[in-house]
């Protein structure tokens, strides 16, 4: 059985959406117990349209709901302890559930995470991972906005993150593992991008296959398994994608409805257009993970459709089935070990 | 009367694409006066099968190529004062020719401008500004890669230069500009970006619209005439495009192969497909400017067709025709003036 922690008020319909995406969720994985968080007077309809998980869950109702644009610091001050987003997380750090999932705004859940779940042992900063969908299927991107910027071992950090995540995610056993970098000439690349390449695969983990640099073009590519930088590239480059994919779908709008032709051969490729559409749909690959507390929380999109935030549930569940959270520590712990066999500190060059 | 000087030896496939490109832009503007360098043995044939370009055109044998995989160190060393690359930078730095166009390796290309052209007075680093198609049209994104991080003063410099370029490719009087950035959020964004911000907003410049922070998905949208980031993240929302776009035309070449009825609906729609594939085409909109160097260096992609390299001798055309050089240096005078009457130095937030 997997417990799962739902603050039902996130996201930019609320209740209306989560209940049903929850529901969604339940019907796939009947093992997962719910414990749901949310304002009485807004849940208690929707969950009554709901009988199944009515029954497969526990109702939990709290005081305050964060608003999806409160800032951070607002949501700690008036939703500490309190709102339902707050709740579901503490549910993890009490043991109650196995993993939390909202549809909350990202800035407050990841400012609620930290100061309820705090960073692991031997993790500095937390990092969010996005699932991509590519040319082979899906990759792994993080982070995609956590924190800006980060050194050479917080990029060390998010690759053994990754690199469980990926295990848990997709069942593969050695997952291939790139740094996100700009070409490979050598006035290009940042220090700390070249550095953490270099100490990665001096480790040779035996978690995961360590590929190299990749760059942009190279995540739609589907080149590796996951694909590591720090906060600000990662977020422009995740929202740079799904910039251009909305730019391509109204083009690709507009050509199909500019002449009597193209709406004739609309119609009758209207199934692949569907089966495309689907393809190209983010809520199908919905759930951001925050990796690197001490807990899984997954942050749903906000404006991801019942189907959406069910596939966010199903990325949950994944990883609390399989472990991620001890898959993590053992990576770091064994890391670390190899490290201290080389005898080499982080950030001293001078034996290179 | 427009002077470009051309590198026939650059790109993908040398003198064999770009002569015949040159060929197309000369007929698109009869008023260039082309000069062209390259290897004799390589160049003379494909020339001598255009006589109209022969005509409007001086040939300048030289007896270095650089190669697309020459590392700049490499390209300096072998290539300094004899490379066709060279030769057609020094002819812009002498006077002899208004701009010039090579579709040879970026590194080296940059490494030579820079060597040879100098910076900008003022400027301390060059910028390599993208010509990026939008749902709106086409926007500038800069730096795409020249450079690796910037400082707030970096950033106000590719501001301005942006700027001056945007009123001599688009024609506008008063461009919009936006800082790519993360979000909104407190806790959110660089530093830099914050001040250029800051600054930017403070002088409040004649010449363009601040418009404030853009993110990533911005850029497709065409939400700012110009676009404004480091080279790292440019050149990683630049690369992350590419290969989005890619993945969706792979995505769509398959899902109209699929079935019977898809095929028939292709054959339909094929017009209306062929404009669409004519709207993605990289080519199509073709041209990185090097910004901030004493001259103007237009860099083709080393992959594009003949109707791809004309669309960047057309960049270069405009650029020199509307007097970017002056524009910049004009805008960077008037903002210098205007910090001085502000008298804080950038750096110095106390005051604020």
């Amino acid at each position: 059985m997997i417990r799962i922690a739902v603050d039902l008020m996130g996201g930019d319909h609320g209740p209306e959406v989560v209940v049903p995406g929850v529901g969604k969720a339940l019907e796939r994985h009947p093992d997962i117990r719910f414990t749901l968080f949310g304002l009485e007077t807004e849940c208690r309809g929707v969950l009554d349209k709901h009988p199944a998980l009515r029954e497969a869950s526990t109702f939990v109702p709290c005081e305050v709901a964060v608003s999806m644009d409160d800032k951070p610091s607002q949501a700690l001050r008036h939703g500490r302890y309190r709102s339902s987003m707050w709740r579901s997380i503490e549910a993890v750090k009490t043991g109650d559930a196995d993993v939390c999932v909202s549809a909350g705004n990202t800035g407050a859940l990841m400012a609620m995470s930290r100061f309820c779940l705090r960073t692991m042992a031997n993790i500095d900063r937390p990092a969010i991972a996005a699932i991509w969908p590519t040319m082979r299927g899906e990759s792994i991107v993080l982070d995609v906005g956590a924190t800006v910027g980060a050194d050479a071992q917080q990029l060390i950090d998010f690759t053994m993150m990754g690199a469980a995540m990926a295990r848990a995610l997709f069942e593969i056993e050695k997952p291939t593992i790139g740094l996100l970098n700009i070409g490979v000439e050598e006035i290009k690349g940042q220090e700390e991008v070249k550095e953490a390449g270099r100490l990665i695969r001096e480790a040779a983990m035996p978690s995961f296959d360590y590929f190299g640099f990749v760059e942009g073009d190279d995540i739609g590519k589907g080149t590796v398994d996951v694909v590591v930088t720090e906060g600000f590239s990662g977020n422009i480059a995740l929202k740079t994608a799904e910039g251009t994919a909305r730019q391509i779908g109204s083009y690709l709008r507009a050509a199909m409805s500019r002449t009597l032709m193209a709406r004739i051969g609309y119609l009758f490729a209207k199934g692949a257009f569907d089966l495309l559409r689907e393809k190209m749909d983010p809520g199908k690959v919905n759930g951001g993970v925050f990796l690197g507390l001490n807990g899984i929380v997954i942050k749903s999109h906000g404006g991801a459709d019942a189907e959406g935030f069910a596939a966010a549930v199903d990325v949950g569940y994944d990883m609390a089935r399989n472990g991620l959270k001890a898959k993590i520590e053992h990576d770091l712990k064994l890391y670390h070990n190899r490290r201290a066999a080389f005898a080499v500190p982080v950030g001293d060059t001078s034996s290179s």
